[in-house]
């Protein structure tokens, strides 16, 4: 493989992982519009969606897989393949997420309409956002980006204890309302752990674009 | 770097390996112990293990990273190397479970006892065969262990939703229990993912030990 195809597999292989962060995005939004609507018929459409991320899943694994064995990258490149394929799994886990969040929302969309904790908006918020500067921050191999991730990962953890605070409280004056709390409790923790997946894009941009200066010196 | 030091780097990344499972695997152990103890002190050591937890990984993931730049490695060696990174990666998230697990008993520990879902023992039990047998398997790189780990998780997945219908009905019932209740079924959650970190596991070591990629075929 010459450095020239090599180096088309790594744009290629850019190009794959955009994709697919494009996809898991938009599931998480998809996600999120069903909860705020109680919509089944998009939550749905998030499930119809998943075997779509998932292969492209493997496609970038095979191709980061290739060009590992095929070339011995430099540095820099082998930062960037690692960096892809965490990436990658993290987006993939996204997709989960979504998913889950989906499947509560058909719950929900089943039981009596109630009141569910206001948070779940900010934390939604502020998720869709970690998410956006995470594939922002890859795009543009923007360290500084990826760091504030990080500091709006707190503001999530703290919503998401704020909704188990309020939840404990709701099921004991509304236990006829238990199950639609405990969807919401546990969309609460689906949206955290979309958070928490974002959070570690942003640190693998930041493994990957701290080795910046190494690339041209020491491994070629 | 010669064949022989690689092959050295190899070895000890193994090793390593074997030891920060058995570090998560203990953090699972006592955390379950302090569930079914509802005891804080244990909860309190599952907390203060977790950064050598952490530091493990940090140590593994630079070694294979070194070994991965310093040699072109064969196609067993990356799928290896590869597969470490992966492994690494679960076992640390298994560790952050056993702390939200801990978390949640030291809540527990706080509030006057209430019964809670007896199918989370079975969980617990069956989850820490699935890692058991996943460590097993990837000392042994024995591809038909790993499998068997992936029907366990459908018994697990069973159980949790078991537990959540279980929940819904005690929480309408007994909505002065609703934060035990509420404790429960997050326990149950973290250990359904625990459960699946498992599975992440044992797909990692058929990927190695086959080739084959079996990531979303019949059993995820």
């Amino acid at each position: 493989m010459t450095r020239t195809r090599f180096q088309q597999g790594l744009e290629d292989l850019r190009n794959r992982q955009l994709a697919m962060a494009g996809m898991a995005e938009r599931a998480v939004a998809l996600a999120f519009e069903a909860y705020r609507t109680r919509d089944a018929e998009r939550a749905r459409r998030v499930l119809a969606q998943e075997p779509a991320i998932n292969a492209i899943e493997r496609e970038i694994d095979e191709l980061a897989f290739d060009l590992l064995a095929m070339q011995q990258p430099m540095a820099g490149d082998l930062r960037f393949l690692l960096a892809v394929i965490k990436i990658t799994a993290d987006l993939e886990r996204i997709g989960d997420q979504a998913v889950n969040i989906a499947e509560r929302v058909l719950g929900l969309a089943a039981l009596p309409p109630a009141a569910l904790p206001p948070e779940i908006e900010s934390m939604a918020a502020t998720t869709a956002r970690m998410m956006q500067s995470a594939v922002e921050a890859f795009v543009r191999r923007d360290p500084a980006l990826a760091e504030g991730i990080l500091e709006l990962d707190d503001i999530v953890d703290q919503l998401n204890r704020k909704v188990f605070a309020d939840t404990i409280a709701r099921l004991g004056e509304h236990p006829e309302a238990a199950a639609q709390a405990v969807d919401a409790l546990l969309i609460a923790r689906n949206i955290e752990r979309i958070a928490d997946h974002a959070t570690n894009i942003a640190e693998d941009v930041i493994f990957w674009a701290s080795g910046a200066d190494v690339r041209h010196s020491s491994h070629s």
